[in-house]
Order: structure tokens, then sequence, then C-alpha cells
């Protein structure tokens, strides 16, 4: 932010488990002011905005629309009340930042997603994640072709977990690795179709594991291994590229991200025949790398981002679009949970959609 | 074996890769009296039985199986000719242990298997993995329902590999997942159907990353990751079971095998409604033990249990039905590649047959 | 605690880096109610007296003694001031818990546990980290001879630190493992000379990276290396004993404990003459074993020892002479480093001495 | 070697534990020819003479020295045979290679080393760790001054050993240490002094456990941890430079070598006065890298050296005067550890000598 810049005005709507992080980074981040926290418990609201500096309390949604110094709001509510808050937002000319889900169906969020373009504000989803240093970092990465061409990517999120009432280990655990996903490949997470396998050996009454396969367009294949049963915590993706392929182990602290100069030499392969492929086979070993990352609260960078794109008048990095993605994805995954693995196809998603600020 | 008994007499037929580690084994082991190698290369079976300590040397498997003083034969040719050896060899009234995989089609290992029931004799699949101290002190661990009922099985085989040229990488590397998986579930590797997801993003024409997933019949589930592509190597797999949970790290030989008991409680989820079960769900966080492992080789101890089994005209650990199980999921697992990962039943595997020697 | 127990009034002195933690802890203990929160800086009293529930500032010590609704004072002042200040208190009849170091010389120290002793007072030293559920559990082990008797301890504590203006790396560091020692060795840390090897390669005017051998009365070693350099990080502790040896990796929260049921059979070499030894040596290869933690705040549970040790007028674990002990060493530290090492006897510790309350 | 090039020839003296080491890479080597594999007991001979593809056996040294088609021997005989076999093959025109320990004593090592001075012979080492890939990177970073000043060095060689008959844990671990010392750290191992800490707890008459400091010349300190008794495994070198910091960890083949930008900046600290250093101490946080290392067997290197160093008329890597330093630390090790650790000096060797061949 220049210097001369005045700060935007947010109100946050929601003050319960998430609402709470995000007015402290309103609070704090140069590029905002915060101007209230909003909560139909006043109590709540009251605690989160005294927290937060002493900022104004409200109680009601309409109110916090209709006051002329909210900018922007930043909806932390039930998941299935984002879509009523978030287009009375946009009808009312504020700029939008949903926390995940984006909506409770993918139907709703592209309604989200269309109401922002019409109304030219922007509309970004709280993928969390994807501001974290080592996600940047990944990003950078594949955005300077450093891995190559995106052969495969296989992501682990296990530990034990607590059985979530109202959700599978799908929808609890995987969003995390599917925005991360859309965060990384190039154009996003357009998987050609979703199968997932999953159990219930504990009789919940939900999935306790899954396993997720996205074969995406050029061959390449994501995979997703979820599971709240497992005795030890694993948090690893594999982006393995035709140069270079990289590990992300996020419970190493002293060396979170490894990128590997070794892999199967794809430029001799691609030269020659199926049939004599194998003969032609070469191998790289060469050095490993791991990059430095900085210490940085992801919230912070994701809340500055929200500033960028309103200023620019550009679609932020986890745009409404990134949040149908996950959602359409998640869809198509219960769906063909529920039909024994079937690939199904990711439907409700505009891939042409893009949010015009 | 007893000190009185007399050793039982051996041949290897193929003196290629396997052979020879299969001919010092059965040279070595106090059960057996290796008579004989047979190769159709004579210089490579002279090779093998001058380093076994100077054994005879045949070149016609009907020359070997003509001789009185034969009572077994290892297998150790091409696959293709697993089949017509040891249909010979079961007529010839031997007793028969065939390198994996057992034939080149589950139906034509199914015809051995028939075979050797009617002839009473010993078919035997040569499963090494099984033979490990890891597998047994594991197989020991199920029996003894230290673990409980098993919820699910995750194995993970992944490292930079060779590009096979006459396979993909589910039979190069997914056989030992299976044998495993096998000999440790309790009934043996019966799943209620296969679904394979695969990918070939090199353009090797096969796939050179797949994901296995097998439900089981009581709701479990076990899932086989192989990758050749992958920079990093791991062989790990987890059982998790109702009581406890196993992880195997093959690759940590300072703590192989950590059994964690710590897991979701079983007992008070199995008492509530579904509606409930999350208000009733517990958790275990116990302390985790990991057990000591003898030094063996582990061919040392299949050759063992061969002679065992012969003598006590019982079933090996690994027998012809095993091969077979483990040949029918693998082609359920081709079918269900070639179909999208359309769940596939396993066929051609006739549940109930045994070899009664 | 009984429920039917009146809590024990504590003031905290020193608001600065420790006193907030202190003063949060003995607000939320159910053992005791704070009093008041004593700072020279009456606004950095005044913070934390509000985040302690609005308890009574004071800017005087004399102020604080003079309360007769205060029972105990923790003292977080600089380490200069601890002596005069805790010499005041038990001239008051005040308990004392004071943040380590107890004094600024061993000397001073045993004058305030001579005090203690005299004025019947508790006397205790905030070695705070032996109040983890870790060295918990390792002093649980010893007392249950689970180790056998101790055989080595090897301690390292390295990352890349602070170059601290004040102290060199054995005194910012070496506290840790020696206050450790202290508690797990049965009989506390009382070695029979010290030998430290330091190094200043920086040219940073003090010591950067240290190492502490300490030969023990029943001809065992404990040994310590301190860094400051160090790129990784480690925080480890290995204590050897008869039957086994224990394993303390504090950055793997998965398995923080190990316990190694493998070593040298003592037994057999014990019996047998010293020119045989080495024929008769034998090795147990067993089972690791590693417990659970519970997750408890260490200070918690110290400032429930001061309660208890109160009332119950005895000695708590980490008492006054617990913390002369640890000086001590550290001064021998010190001059044996000026002395090229020189094994320097501990002076300063009379080692009869106790706190009686 | 120069395809031009006629081969050495190289007889192998000794045929016990290491001579049928030496014997293979000689007989494989392209710079080498091996002529004769001696030993007192001729059955060993003949066995490792056969195995090296059907040499010449002989039973006397004499007989060996005396043979015109003999350039260089290789002496793999008990310890306090070196020195005679040595002197007697230097006398008779032949280059000598080693096995360590080079003498002993240093002060007879030093005799071997004057006499192949004047005998124009080169006389080498078999420090076998120094021609492993991971110790020959570690070199050329040296060197290429990778890592900038050295400024410590931390050593761990631990694990369930066997406790030896004749030696104690300094003789029988920390020679390898000491001689990668030596290759290592630039000019070579010379300490300004040696203290030793060791203790017996078991019994076993000899050091069990035992630490060793060498302070270096430039105010660095080098240090090296042996232990019998460790129930884990660990092989590590730390080696902390002004630039950049490597870590070696043997027992991790994944990554045996981590270079670490990370570390105290220097330069900053450098220019200030020692009251404000602190102040101005800045820290680097770097990436890492990790080299790949090409898979090769260090004795086959080993003998490479020994051949070019004989062409080109020059000292090899790991000389005489490299196996003189490593026996005076060790001697002067022992010592101090009679010594109760008083810092040691090294005698017994001339800093200066070199061999001149």
């Amino acid at each position: 932010m220049s210097e001369h810049t005045t700060p935007l005005n947010a109100a946050v709507i929601g003050a319960g488990y998430w609402g709470p992080n995000l007015a402290r980074n309103f609070a704090t981040a140069p590029d905002w002011r915060l101007a209230a926290v909003c909560d139909l418990n006043r109590e709540r609201a009251a605690t989160v905005a005294h927290a937060s500096g002493g900022v104004d309390v409200e109680t009601s949604v309409a109110d916090v629309l209709a006051r002329e110094d909210v900018d922007a709001v930043a909806i932390a509510t039930p998941a299935r009340t984002h879509h009523p808050i978030a287009m009375a937002a946009l009808r009312a000319g504020k700029h939008v930042v949903v926390e995940k889900p984006l909506a409770d169906t993918s139907e709703r969020a592209s309604e989200m997603v269309e109401l922002a373009e019409r109304t030219g504000r922007v509309l970004m989803t709280d993928h969390t994640y994807c501001y974290t240093p080592a996600v940047q970092k990944i990003s950078e990465l594949v955005a300077e072709d450093a891995l190559g061409e995106i052969l495969f990517v296989d992501s682990v999120r296990i530990n034990l977990g607590l059985v979530q009432p109202d959700v599978d280990v799908l929808w609890d655990l995987a969003p995390h690795d599917l925005s991360i996903l859309d965060a990384v490949l190039p154009g996003g997470l357009r998987p050609v179709g979703v199968a997932a396998h999953g159990a219930d050996p504990l009789g919940a009454g939900k999935a306790c594991v899954a396993y997720l396969s996205l074969p995406l367009e050029n061959g390449a294949m994501a995979h997703v291994h979820v599971n709240w049963m497992s005795p030890t915590k694993i948090r690893q993706m594999v982006i393995g590229g035709s140069r270079r392929t990289l590990v992300w182990d996020d419970l190493n602290p002293q060396q979170r991200l490894s990128v590997y100069d070794r892999g199967v030499d794809l430029e001799r392969q691609q030269a020659t025949g199926d049939e004599r492929t194998a003969a032609t086979v070469s191998y790289r070993l060469g050095d490993t790398w791991s990059p430095a990352l900085p210490e940085r609260e992801a919230l912070g960078l994701m809340v500055a981002e929200f500033a960028a794109s309103i200023r620019e008048a550009r679609a932020p990095r986890t745009d409404g679009a990134a949040g149908c993605r996950v959602l359409g994805v998640l869809e198509a995954a219960s769906a063909s949970l529920a039909a024994n693995g079937l690939l199904t196809g990711v439907g409700g998603v505009d891939k042409d959609m893009e949010v015009v600020a």
C-alpha cells in the first residue's frame, strides 16, 4: 500500500470461531480500518470489537450494509447463511470476502460470482491455506516453471481427528487440499472428473477415511488421502513435475519444502515411439534444494490481497470462482462416493467465469 | 526340523535373476538337500550349481522331473512358463514352489491349484515379503487380536523406479502390497471389488502411478499407492484396527514397526444411535510400542515353511490359493484401470478352494 | 487440593518477561488466589493485573510484603535482585518461589536457603522444565527403577540462537539441562567435578558453543552440549541405564520419549574378572516403548507443587537447594572454562542442606 | 589413468579382515594389476588370491618384497606389525599403503614417514572414510570456500557397539572422526591441544563413552562424541562455517549432506567493538541445499589415488603424515583421559613433515 493511500473500511460479520481472527487481522492491517463487528449475539460481537481496539458493535446485517463508511464485509457466519448475506452485501455495493466454503452449494456460489461480476465488486473466498508462505512459494515455483509440466500431485492429510457431527472426512479435510490445488495448478483445479472412495468402518454414519482421484486434462493425476483414524499425523503434498519434484512436509518446520532435481527424463522419452520408450528412459539424480520461507501469518496476507484486488479492480488470487471450483469438486466427490467411486464430472462450474471488478 | 529327519531333495528350475537366491537357500537349509540346478543355458546353470556347493547341472525340465531323487522343484523361469512347468511337475508327483506371479493369468493359476489338490502335492507361491520378520510379526499381532478388527489398511510403495518394459507400475509394485495384505488380513485378501486409478503423464505407454481402492467385507477399506516417479522412497503400511493401529515403516531400521494404542473408541460408538454418534465418540491416546525384530533372511524362512508344509501335509502359508487371489485382484485392477476406475469384481477365484495336501 | 481448602494468596513481583506467565497461572490455579501484581513500572503492573482478572496493582515490594493477605510471593525480577527481595520476603514470613537462576551467585543462594530453613518457610526455584510432562515421566521411570542404575546422560541443546548481551551460551542454555539432571538423577545433581570446554569463533566476547563433562559418583558421566550457532535445532537427552535407555527428543511431538530395552548386559559383565570381560559381554535387543504423555502446562504444575509443599510443610521438588546445586555447577563450569577445561570441584554447596518447612 | 599407461603392480600383505577388500579393489582397478596376496596362513592367502582372479599366493613378506614385478604393497596385518613390514618395504623400494592405524605409536609412524621421504616412495594411510562420496564432497566444499572459515565441528558416532577386547571406545571409533577432520580441515588436523573425558560405568576396564574437545588454532573448536552404549545409532557431523554450515547425516541415504545458508552474520560482528557486539549481530535464514552424491565405493577411489600419487610423484590425500597426525591426537587423547581431561598437547608430530615422492 502506498503510504498516501486511505485505508479501506471493513466490517466483520459473525463473531464465532473464525470471525475474531478476521477482525484481528483487519484491525492491524495497514490497508484496512476495521469499522465494526457484527453478530446476532451482541455480547460476542462486543468481546471481539473490544479486543480489536474498540470498534463499533452491530447486531443487524442490514445496519452494517447500510453504513456508508463500510467498503467491504468479511462473512464468517454458518455456511448456509453465506449466500443470502453475500448477495445482500454485493447488492449494497460492498466488496465481500467469505469464509470457506463459499456457499453451501456450488450453484448458490455461482450466483454469488455472477452477481459480483454484474455489480463490479470483488468476491473473494478466504482459502487461508493459500496464503501461507509454503503455498505462496509453491505457486511462485510453478509460475516460474521451476517444476516444469505438472505430472502428478499426491496429497495426504491424516491424523487422529475429531469425528465431526455434520460433515464427513471429505468435507472436513479435503477443502484444504483442493483449495491449495486450485491455487497451485496452472489454470486452477479443473479435473476431468472425480472418483471418491471412502469407508466408515467405525459405523459413524459417514466416511472417516476417503481417497479422491482427480484425473487432470494433460494426462496428469491429482490424488488426495484424508483420514480421521490415523494415529500419526501427516500433512504432505508431493507435486511431481517434468523438471523437478516438490515435496511439502508441513510438519517439518526445519525443512517444509524440498525441491528435488530428480526424475525420469521426459525430453528423451517424448522423442521416441511408444514401443521403444523403456529403452530410452533416463534418470536425473540431481541436488535437492529447500527454500527458506518467511515467517508470516497467512491471514494477514489474505486481507492484504483483498485490499489490493479492490484497489486494482482485479480478481483476487482466491476469488469467488476458486471457491466455486472447490465446491464443485466436493459435490462431485460426494456423488462419486455414493456411487461406489464412479468417475463423476464436475458440474455447476462455468469454467470461463471470472470476477471482473 | 527334527534332527533325525532326512532332508528333502529339491531342484531349482531357472538360473536367471531369482533362481540363484533360491538355490543358495535350498543349499544351506537344514531341511533340504539341493539336488540340481536346471537352466536351458548350461553355463548359467553351472555357475549357480557351483556356487551352491557343486550340485548337478541340468538343462532339461523333463530330466529334472524324471529324477527320483527330487521331491520338490522351485520354479524361477519367466512368468508365462510357470503354468506348463508347474503342471508337469505336479503330474510327476513333485511338490512345487513358484516364484511370483504364480502364473500369467489367474485362470491358469487356478488350474495349478486344482491339480495340486488332485495330486495331493503342495503348491506354494514364493511371496518372499511375507517371510520377512516384519510381516511375520504383523501376522502374529493380527492373529493374537492385538489390533482388534481391521478398519483400514493404507499401503504406500513409491520411489524413483525403473520404468519397466513389459509391465505397468501396478503389476511391478502392487504384488508386494497385495501378497502382504493376503498374509495379514484374516481370511486372506478377498475384497468386495477393486477400483484402480492411474496415470501415464510421461507418455510411457503404461501407468506410472496408480491407486488401488479395495473395499473389504466388513466395511473396511484397503488402499495401495504405487508410483515410479517419486523422488523420495517410501515403503509404509498403516493397519488401523479397532484396538490399536500399526505403522510399518520399512525404511526405518531403528523402528520398523510401531504399534499405537491410540484411536477412536469403538465400544462406546457402537452402543449409540447414529444421530448421537459424535457426542459419544472418545479417543484413546495411549502408549506406542515397537517390537524388536529378529534379523533373518526371508527366503530361508520360506524354504523352511515349504519343507514343513510337505512334511505335515498341509497348505503352506503362501499357498497356491494365495497366489491366485493376488493374481485375481491384479487382473480386476487392470480391468478397472481400463474402465476409468469402475469398481470391478474379482473373478476367477473360487473363494473356498484350498490346497489339501 | 481438597475442595474445602481455602486457597493461598500470592503476589507476583516483577511484570516483565516471565511475570505475566506466573500471574496467569496463579490467577487460574484452584490452589491459589492472586492478590497483587507488583512492578516499579505501574503501567506494566496494571496491564498484567488486568489480564489476570483485575487484581491489585503494587509498585513497592515493601508494600507487598507488608500485606497480611499475601502468603507467598513469586519473584520474577532481574537476577541480581532475587537475593534482596527473597531475603526480605522470607523475613516477612512469606513463602517464596524465584524465577531461575535462584540468585546471581551460589553463595547468596545458600544464604536464601539457610534463611528459609530458619524461618520455616518454603523456598522454591522455578525450574519450569522440570514440570513438563516429559520430565515428570522421566523422573517417575527413574524412581521406579525402570532404567536401572544410570550409566550416562548425554544432553544436546543446540540451535541458531540469539547471542545474548549479558551471558554466554553456558549460562543461557545449560541451566535447563542442569535443572533437569538435578530433577532426574537420584540424589540430585552432585557431580564429582565439572570440566567445560568452549569456543568463541565469532569473536562475540563470550563462548557461543560449550561442552560440559560431569563425572558422577558411581563412575557414570553426564555431558551437556550447548550451541548458539547450529543451523538445525536439537533438544535431545539420552539417559543410559543398566536396564534400559531412554531417549527424549523434545522436538518430536509424536514420540517425545522412547524407552529402549536394549543395551549391554551388565549382570554378566559384573560377574567376571576384568581380563575376560569382553568374552562375556552380551547384548539385549528388546522392544522399544514410548509412553503417552498428558498435555499439561508445566507452570500450572509448578504452582500446584508450590501450594502442596506449603500445605504439607515439606520441600518442593525444585527447592532452594536444587537452585543452589545448579548455580554451583554453573559457577564451576565458568571456572573450568577459564582454566582450559580443568576438572573443577563444585564449591559453595552444602550437600546436606535441605529446606525444612 | 591414460589408456596407454601400464598398470602398476601391487601385492596385498595380510588376508584377514581387511585384506580381501583391498585385494578385490586392486584386482579390479584399471590403474593396477594385482600380482600377489601374502599371508602366513597359506590357505587364507589362497582363498583371497583365488577370489581376486587367481593371482600368486605368497607366505613370506621377504619373498614379496624381493619380487621385481611388485611396485607397491598394501599392508593389512595386525597394527603392531605395520612398522616393521612398512620399513622393510620402503627399504626394498616399494610404495606402501597401510591399513589404519598407520602404526602402533606415532613415533614409529614418524619413522615410516621419514624413511618414505628419504627413499622417495609414497607412504599412504588407508583412511577409507575419506574416500567416500560424502567426505570427498565436503572436502571440495571446504576447498571452494563454500562454508567460509570453519568455526566449529561437532561429530557424533554412537551406537550399541561391541565392547572391544583390546581397545577402548576412543581408539575403536574416534579414528574415523579424526581422519575425516584431518581430510576436511584446511591444513589438516592440528589442534592446539586435546582434552578427553570418558567413563566406564559398565566396569568393562576401559572407556565405553568418551568426549574429545579439540581447540583449533583460529579460536574454533572440534568435538567428537563416541559411545558404545547408545541404543540408537547416530553418525552425524556438523561443520559450522562463517558462510554456511554443513550437516552430514550418514544414516540418511536420501539426504546425507545438507548445506544451510543460515547463521550468525560474521561480517557485521567483526566490525564492532566487543561491548556493542550483541546489538549488531544479525542472522541469515537462507535456503538449504543438499548436493547429490555419486554412488561409488570408497576403496576404489583410494587405490586410484594411490596410483595417481605414485605416477605424479606427489603426496596422496591421506598420506603418512595424516596417519601420524591422527595417531598423535589419539595418543594425546589417551594421556588426557588418564589425567582427568587435562588439556594435552599433541607431541610426536613434526607439523611440517610431508611426503615428497
